[in-house]
């Protein structure tokens, strides 16, 4: 009846895989504190979370025990949602009766006085307290972390920030198949949003189609830029209600959520016929794109596609200089995962990364243009995982 | 042509309430950190905050001056969306070209290596070096509150995060009338979902109702908690594909932004006729409700509000003992603001404060119901900014 929507072998599988890293990490268990890692380990996405803007939950994960650490508000509907009762630690105080008080979320009330209290008790009930720990450091706020040396002044806690984000860059066949839903959605999302552009049409009324189109695909929309003319030139800005006028460049970048995993897509319309430059200049970001396409495999270095990028935009009547700070990064349960591809990362692709490739050219006062795609790194190249209206459109003016 | 959605009027009256604030602190100027505080301070809301979960903003505020300290990705957006270019202090590194170099978003890459030396920039701009600083340091990484003590040593810095939320608690004109347009937006959206519930029909399919019609009115989803039968017991959880049956209770908890202000609206349905405990217990949440609105004035204490409501709940039929951590919470730019109507907050209210009242009820095995609104503080009294549906809606069976 819980209808998780998240299939249970993929949480089963990032489990495995979380385990299996585990055993030649240097740290015999991890405390996971992200909103993203959280997930990857356990499934579970905490609405409080979405409300509060910071993750109230964690996970400790051990070669064969996964213990939840969250509020007592979290606890009802994480085990709805499938997380095991007796391996939950809460904290905090919210009230959910029961009939006959059986039911354990009804009994959690202040089971631990605070977060860092219920972390300290679940490393306690693993028997970890003269372990060493790893711990995403980076989404651990100052105070909890000066709680848990006082709590377990013990143990040796290891930031496994990065070791994490090495976890999940490599994707399971499970995630790769959300990933591409979740850029297939905005691809079908932007495309409508085209298919309204019209001369006198306004930027947030194509806003409202995209975003409509979103969330009835059940995907939550987290940026939705929408732009046009001068505007398309501004990055990232939120629509306005500029009307379109011919000679518009129409730029979309467009990213969300589905079951955890982002999307985020770019696409470019112009109105009516495009003029010279237009017509190169996309000719040469598209071209541009197509060469990382061609480029990428394992072992490539994401340095080499970021130079391999800008060098055909320059090479292919593209704008010169091509000045960019990067040309795509990852993509998984957050919108920018290492590795970047930046001029100065050293990272050489891997089977099962995933990727935004993009190369956005922006010049105030004339407009803006991008293609964005995501893909997923295999044995001998890519696959695209979005591909539908890459072309400059031509909206008929 | 830019079109900044937000009326400019309100954004000039936000910081005159600041700086006549200002005048009364235990400091000469203020530096806002927060997305919710530097939007007050400034109007502007920053897409790439959203996609990177961490607003990258400041504002710098004395009795004459503001000065914005930003990435340079979000100048050419500020500036179109009213920023001022020439007191704008960029960091990092992106690039917007221009035709001739000569917009201002196009030389600023660079023009500080990171935030922390743009915000020591901003702060020997203004000299205010030997300074006493207000800072809402809850929004502050250590790394950089490090940073800051480093490279301004002789500066006080005073955390202003109560201060800010202190100024930010009384609500101007025009602040009341955005949160009551978020309000209605909700209210409308989750009357929707309530005219499209049935037999048979699935908590995924009503969300898809209400958040349809939230972003068609412009307004970012942030939770949408559908829940019917014994998941309407299970509080924050999300919706499932759980199908509608006679007797159940269907529970909506629905939030988002509308310019940036928070909507937080809870209603219950039941499908067909209520069971004698469904109707009597949702009749005291109801009446609890209304006894808060009739007790909330000027000079009345938070505390003396949840006690009413709970006392009210008990001596209505309503559920023995009636348990709560709080029976409300301000609302504004952030969706929990201070004062919340807790069993321990001795704060009195004051006009123009605007608040969610609410008195829900979880039983696991049983279900959840709750009545939720809106509303503000009158001179001597308060006014509803949401009035529709708060009954038990019976939905044919």
């Amino acid at each position: 009846m819980s209808a998780r929507l998240i299939d249970p072998h993929l949480i089963s599988a990032r489990q495995d895989r979380l385990r299996s890293q585990l055993e030649q990490a240097p740290f015999d268990s991890v405390l996971t504190l992200s909103a993203a890692n959280f997930d990857y380990a356990t499934g579970y996405r905490s609405v409080s979370a979405t409300v509060h803007g910071i993750s109230p939950l964690a996970a400790l994960v051990s070669a064969d025990e996964l213990l939840v650490i969250g509020p007592v508000a979290d606890s009802a509907p994480g085990f709805d949602a499938g997380l095991n009762p007796d391996d939950y630690l809460a904290y905090g105080r919210f009230y959910f009766e029961s009939d006959n008080g059986s039911a354990r979320a009804s009994q959690l009330v202040d089971e631990h006085a605070d977060y860092a209290q219920a972390l300290a008790a679940a490393v306690t009930r693993l028997q970890l307290q003269h372990g060493r720990i790893g711990i995403d450091e980076r989404a651990c706020p100052m105070p909890l972390r000066h709680q848990l040396a006082e709590l377990l002044p013990l143990v040796q806690f290891v930031d496994a920030s990065d070791w994490l984000a090495g976890v999940r860059a490599i994707k399971l066949p499970g995630e790769v198949a959300l990933l591409e839903q979740s850029a297939r959605i905005v691809e079908s999302a932007i495309l409508a949003g085209i298919a309204a552009a019209g001369v006198g049409v306004t930027e947030a009324e194509i806003a409202r189609v995209v975003t409509s189109a979103m969330v009835t695909a059940d995907t939550e929309p987290r940026f939705v830029v929408v732009t046009s003319g001068p505007r398309s030139a501004l990055a990232d800005a939120y629509a306005t209600n500029r009307a379109l006028q011919p000679g518009d460049l129409l730029r979309f970048d467009v990213g969300g959520m589905y079951e955890g995993y982002w999307s985020d897509l770019g696409r470019t319309a112009v109105i009516g016929e495009p003029s010279a430059k237009q017509k190169s200049f996309y000719e040469a970001i598209l071209v541009a794109e197509q060469a990382q396409f061609d480029m990428a495999r394992p072992g490539v270095l994401a340095q080499d596609l970021f130079t391999r990028a800008v060098d055909v935009v320059e090479a292919s009547g593209g704008p010169r200089p091509y000045r960019r700070q990067h040309c795509g990064h990852g993509i998984g349960l957050e919108v920018y995962e290492s590795p970047i591809i930046r001029p100065d990362s050293p990272t050489p692709l891997e089977a099962g990364m995933t990727f935004c490739f993009e190369t956005p050219y922006y010049e105030l006062g004339w407009g803006g243009m991008m293609v964005e795609d995501t893909l997923v790194v295999t044995e001998n190249g890519i696959r695209l995982l979005s591909d539908r209206g890459r072309d400059l459109t031509v909206v008929a003016a």
